[in-house]
């Protein structure tokens, strides 16, 4: 095997939050620019039933979070998802990101065997650790960055695939 | 450590293109019934420099062809991006599909550890296969499909996160 389940999971979800750090960035002087208020793009969203930005971010931070904490078995912090502007959300990441640095990389080992089981109601359905990390977790954390991202390139933000992946030069 | 570099990539990118194929299925569903063309729903963007539905599951397909390619030293086939319709979008997935279940693990073996340079005229970034496939690769291969989903439902198809996660129960 080529992988550990840590550098599958935390460091991938850190630079993913950093990036999300770097898009705020971004947007920011973009509003500051164009004269756009800052509660506009933190409202915006893709379609009347989709979380906005603030929902995605927050979506984020819970995605990564619940991974590690079912993984790992540790407790994890309670986020109360009241972010409602630029700094606040910055915040929440910043916040997602020290705890995540805080969890040793045992925490993770032998996570790959563990059974995981998810209660949504009358469906609950269960995964092997492994499986959930990469068919579910993964998947599930990048979908709420890329809407986030998406959020702001639909709202004329000036952003790019390169800041998506945290490759900007710039 | 306990995930296979395969493991990691093609089962996973396999996962997913069904889930391409399964929002096409509710998408073309709710075209029929709205009476909308579903040359509407190829062409729809959420940016006016973002690529349209096509150019997303074009891109997608790609992501995962490359990432195989690149990290086992295979021969992959060529596509034309030239699908513009929902039945060539089908079978560009059902295509790439195909060709990822053609790689042998094994092929897979070792690359955890390869260099990969990418080549973007004056940008080279150069990975070790690890690092290529979880910070580059599945990021990069989940932008698509998540925009692909987000463009539908900027359109009004109705779809949710279980169909993304290729959980729906329906």
């Amino acid at each position: 095997m080529a992988l550990s389940m840590y550098q599958a999971s935390i460091p991938v979800f850190v630079h993913a939050l950093n990036v999300l750090t770097a898009l705020l960035d971004k947007a920011e002087a973009h509003a500051a620019e164009k004269g756009v208020q800052l509660s506009t793009l933190v409202e915006a969203r893709l379609a009347p039933d989709m979380y906005p930005l603030s929902g995605q971010i927050q979506r984020a931070s819970d995605a990564c979070k619940f991974t590690i904490k079912r993984l790992a078995g540790v407790d994890a912090p309670s986020f109360e998802d009241v972010e409602t502007t630029f700094p606040e959300l910055r915040k929440r990441i910043a916040d997602t990101k020290a705890w995540l640095e805080s969890v040793p990389a045992a925490a993770l080992e032998g996570s790959e065997s563990k059974t995981i089981q998810l209660n949504w109601g009358d469906f609950k359905p269960s995964f092997q650790g492994d499986a959930y990390l990469l068919s579910f977790a993964l998947p599930n954390f990048y979908f709420h960055v890329t809407t986030a991202y998406a959020i702001l390139r639909n709202s004329g933000v000036p952003v790019g695939k390169l800041d998506f992946l945290g490759l900007s030069q710039g």
